[in-house]
């Protein structure tokens, strides 16, 4: 095996001689939390980088793992630096109380079993008369209250499987009981038990009858366990590469159409893209998804602890899915993997927890020419990168879309189950911050607050951000004579803070290289970023939603590149005070112009739930663009070989078609089922 | 053949018709502008539907045709509605001076050639000293200024060919020239020659020497021109439906995954859906892309009068592209054609001015239990509707998109070729209000205003609009006492106007009917629009720009529906007054709840250009989507089968796959270079 490269993810290897590193400080057990890359400092980076491009590579850095643990049963924290090419420890520091690991699937299943066996929640489970229905537990990191003064907390939420089924695969999302649970996690033991408010009005009237237990429509979204069989209708539609994909995938360099990059992964935030070039020209340094928090807009105790930090809480590649074949994508699929380690201290891999393969998005240019009847018509060939979490209930799936235009696009897609309370069926007043998804199912409404980290290197390291605003020329006889006119105006960010979107004035956020002027714009070389205008956190200034999440504030944000200042909410998330974040960093007012600097865009889904998103939600998408704006000297693209049906071979429509279950197509049997017989 | 549908388009028999019934009226030539269907009214229509769906058709409305036309060589304009059942002219009245037929191609070819043989450009030509350049006229329709009482104009632009290929294929836009023409079109003669400003000042000042010649660097967008030949780095991507398509034509009209609609087509929408229901619900009566402003934001003399309607003056019927198989769309795919009139009084086909195919778009939705570790997974399966327009210098996509969650989403992609504008090669002065795209060649900015009309029947033909923002729950120490909480305002439009959207509230419109509940959410059944938050116009108020417009005014219209209010800015909107439109309709403030109620969207792309759009521009693309929101009472696509291997056919990607220029994979042969040999 030849060495890694800097920004390779941790090994197998490299987990395995940290975790041993660590083991053997201690002779008490240890409760491991996380561990993956510590990546090296921008400075080295970028010398390795440079060298790289430039063909003469020097050594590579060492190799550091960042890692988490605690003394187990203990509420000691450590955080860990391990420098496992010396194999020696460079950083083990202790941390203050009011900081808290992440949660991981070994406790929570830990948690759920201890909750199980509770005499107060048993008693619970009589008083709701559940019968023979299997009880479920959904455990959610704690959120943060005046109760968990420096204690080490989860919640724990209960549900019954389908009573009609009783399958362990039943959606329990849509029988929901009325009571939840906090537990010390430190203690093992549960602490506090709670009853759900089951009306429609904002103030919590504890419930002390048994279940009540509506009758949902159709609860299931498991195929095996639906009322009705799968719809027929749909016809086989493949995605066939006869000559294969035409990216090609060393390791986890990519290269496809003068795009080349690395694909990165951590537990925390799963798929990361490194040293993004085009044709040779550095465009991005990093990019990835840095935070998502899910606070709940229901008002009510014991609901509004519901508020997740899904990436610093849980991780968006500690949750990453084994994405599989045929199934979560079409046409030739290249998967790369990662590893996380467990609470016992072993390595897990994250298999295929990245997925690539090229797409046709229809078409990408095209004109014809009335003079001669010529048309040239150009395909949006993409190369796509998927992966996809489940954080609990919920599945996000995030695409890293490239484009033969330079362009890049970030898309987030929302789909899984919605988290839900239970709600008398009897009841029908109206509800303002909930939406009834069944028969004694409430789904409250919640946000979804993402943040996009955008480290640039538009053609070099050093970048400037501004906004561009288009605004109608002032009244002027002489300059604007029929009113026609209007202009755009530049603004130059100077100093680190936020700006706001305004979709109003056709604002697009600018990174560029004032140090170098496009030959055809007479502008300096940028990219563009074309935002998503959405709302911020609803949670009320000073709600400890609001003093937590920090990048909710605002759906931009500029800072001085800084190492280590990855996370938007801080480092540790879990339980948070809200001491530590992006906040702090704007505040140094750092000068940002022709600067290290680096973006971040906040953008969030509001999500109020309909019928439709119940008992499964269909995806609900958003994309971010990042574009060339001057980067260029023309359309990169121009140089797309033509759209002709030699390559593509379409099929014209034939009502007729009739194709029986043994494969015959109007009686004469096709070879394979396959395309070839045209 | 069968009766037609009474929401077929016009057929060339019932066009033919039409025109020898104007033609036996007269003995003088007739100058024939446009011809298309006249839609019965609604309430025919709604008991025609109504009556179809039940299963006991009624007898068909008459057929209707209307037309605009001129006599030839005149300012006399009549537009006429024949009953082409009857044969009788039930309509034919002549319109007063201030309306003005679109521009037709044979016309706009007139007056090019007029153009090249008149003293006054000749002479022009002669000073730009273009040696053996082949001149190219771009003939616009004329805007509107003092200039145009009452007399029909054109405005033409010059440019030439490539000097270096002298190709009719070239690309002319790299090459604009500095003066323009205006002609006169009833008396078909030049009546003014303007020069255009070559300088950054806004102030025009008027140039006499030769042209000036930059050296674009790469100018042509036709391969066969281009200075570099084509990568061939992609490999094909096919779309294979080895059992056909899962949707049925007949007619006009489609079937696909329980949703049914109708195609329609006339010279001035082009594409037009009708009577949409999914699973024999109404949910739309009539959806078409109303109209189109491209006002251009260079404050300049002569260049002010830039401002098109492309549907009112042009056509998205009369402009719609011929589509080809294998080169517009992937897959198997059906075609649609419509007829249009030309200016001679001849029926033209407009051929495959619809593709319709089926996609894939991802993921539909899924869920993983994290306790069984099972995974459901359904793809996004999407019925495609396409149709592109060339106007001149500009192509537009627009493609109806259905979806099997009930979605419907309508996409609009604006791509083709810059209309340029030359400026001074030596000149490095700061442009704010255009960006230089090639070496003396400016690109204006400019908008691109759209709107869609919305004719909704959810579950019915009386809804009600209203907007729904989300907003923080005040601070009360019962009802929000943690500040997390955050609820819906719903506020209903009772009277005909105006509404803003507001990302910032997370606002949607939603359309619904009051009088029937969803029986899970209880909430009326509704329908929400996703807008698109975008810059209306940005001309001065009380310019002709938005006089004529309208509908820049405002991102949403609610009115109440009457017959023959199709078109926002107008029926007549050529050198159009703006005294007609839907201001005026909506200053009426009808009664509009629970009422046949129309909603409009205006949407602009704000297009200020870069370079990467030139020398043509890789597609830009929003998206407007209709979803529903408590029409059903659970997920409805549900029942769409799992995503399995043996449905998908994917392959892995194999790193060390070769394919030789004769097929052979790894040196071995492939069947037809198909998808069969994995």
């Amino acid at each position: 095996m030849s060495a890694p490269h800097p920004l390779d993810p941790a090994s197998p290897q490299e987990l395995t001689a940290a975790i041993d590193l660590i083991k053997a400080l201690y002779d008490v057990p240890i409760h491991f939390k996380v561990a993956g890359l510590e990546e090296p400092s921008k400075e080295v980076l970028k010398k390795y980088l440079t060298a790289e491009r430039a063909g003469t590579p020097i050594a590579p850095p060492n190799r550091l793992i960042f890692m988490m643990y605690y003394i187990k049963n203990t509420p000691r924290l450590f955080e860990a630096i391990i420098d496992v090419t010396d194999g020696k420890i460079d950083h083990n520091k202790e941390m203050s109380r009011n900081h808290y690991a992440p949660v991981d699937r070994v406790e929570h299943n830990e948690a759920a079993e201890v909750a199980l066996n509770d005499p107060l929640v048993k008693k619970e489970l009589e008083r709701c008369q559940i019968g023979d229905s299997v009880v479920v537990c959904d455990p959610w990191d704690y959120g943060k209250d005046e109760f968990d003064s420096n204690r080490r907390l989860s919640q724990i939420f209960f549900y019954t499987r389908n009573p009609k089924n009783n399958d362990p695969d039943s959606n329990h999302y849509a029988f929901p009981l009325d009571f939840m649970a906090i537990i010390d996690l430190v203690q093992m033991k549960i602490v506090k038990i709670c009853h759900i408010p089951i009306g429609a009005e904002p103030i919590a009237t504890p419930h002390n009858g048994p279940r009540i237990l509506g009758e949902p429509i159709e609860p299931e979204y498991d195929h095996r366990l639906q009322s009705k069989p799968a719809r027929t209708t749909m016809k086989p539609l493949q995605v066939v590469q006869p000559e294969g994909a035409s990216f090609k995938l060393t390791g986890r360099l990519i290269e496809w159409e003068k795009w080349r990059f690395r694909v990165g992964f951590n537990w925390r935030e799963g798929m990361i893209l490194y040293d993004v070039t085009f044709d040779g020209r550095p465009v991005f340094f990093r990019l990835s998804l840095s935070e998502m928090f899910v606070p709940y807009g229901d008002p009510r105790d014991p609901l509004h602890r519901k508020g997740a930090f899904d990436l610093g809480n849980v991780g968006a590649g500690a949750t990453a899915n084994d994405l599989s074949l045929g199934c979560d994508c079409l046409g030739t699929i290249a998967y790369l993997s990662g590893h996380i380690i467990n609470a016992r201290g072993e390595v897990v891999p994250k298999n295929n927890c990245v997925c690539i393969h090229e797409i046709d998005s229809g078409i990408q240019w095209k004109h014809t020419n009335h003079r001669t009847g010529k048309a040239s018509v150009v395909r949006k060939r993409q190369l796509q990168l998927q992966t996809i979490l489940t954080v609990a209930n919920y599945e996000y799936i995030f695409y890293w879309t490239f484009d033969q235009s330079g362009e890049i696009e970030f898309e987030t897609r929302a789909t899984g189950i919605l988290s839900t309370t239970p709600i008398d069926p009897k009841c029908t007043d109206k509800v303002n911050f909930a939406t009834r998804v069944g028969d004694g199912v409430l789904a409250p409404y919640h946000q979804h607050i993402f943040n996009l980290r955008i480290d640039p290197s538009i053609d070099g390291y050093n970048n400037t951000v501004s906004y561009v605003d288009s605004l109608p020329m002032p009244e002027d006889k002489d300059l604007n004579p029929f009113g026609t006119g209007y202009y755009t105006e530049e603004t130059t960010i100077t100093k680190s803070g936020t700006l706001k979107t305004d979709p109003f004035k056709a604002r697009v956020i600018k990174i560029s290289n004032p140090d170098k002027i496009n030959p055809v714009s007479l502008t300096p070389i940028a990219y563009k970023l074309v935002p998503i205008s959405s709302q911020g956190l609803l949670a009320a200034k000073g709600s400890w939603h609001d003093k937590r999440s920090h990048f909710g504030d605002a759906p931009i944000w500029v800072t001085k590149y800084k190492d280590r200042e990855l996370y938007p909410s801080g480092d540790y998330t879990c339980q948070s005070d809200g001491t530590e974040g992006i906040r702090e960093w704007v505040a140094r007012e750092d000068a940002v112009e022709n600067d290290d600097v680096v973006l971040w865009h906040t953008y969030t889904f509001t999500h109020n739930p309909r019928p439709e998103d119940f008992p499964i939600m269909p995806a609900e998408s958003v994309k971010i663009m990042l574009k060339p704006s001057g980067f260029f000297n023309y359309n990169p693209s121009l140089d797309v070989p033509p759209s002709t049906q030699a390559v593509n071979q379409s099929v014209r429509y034939d009502p007729t078609l009739q194709v029986g279950a043994d494969g015959a197509v109007n009686g004469d049997k096709v070879n394979g089922g396959s395309c070839c017989t045209k």
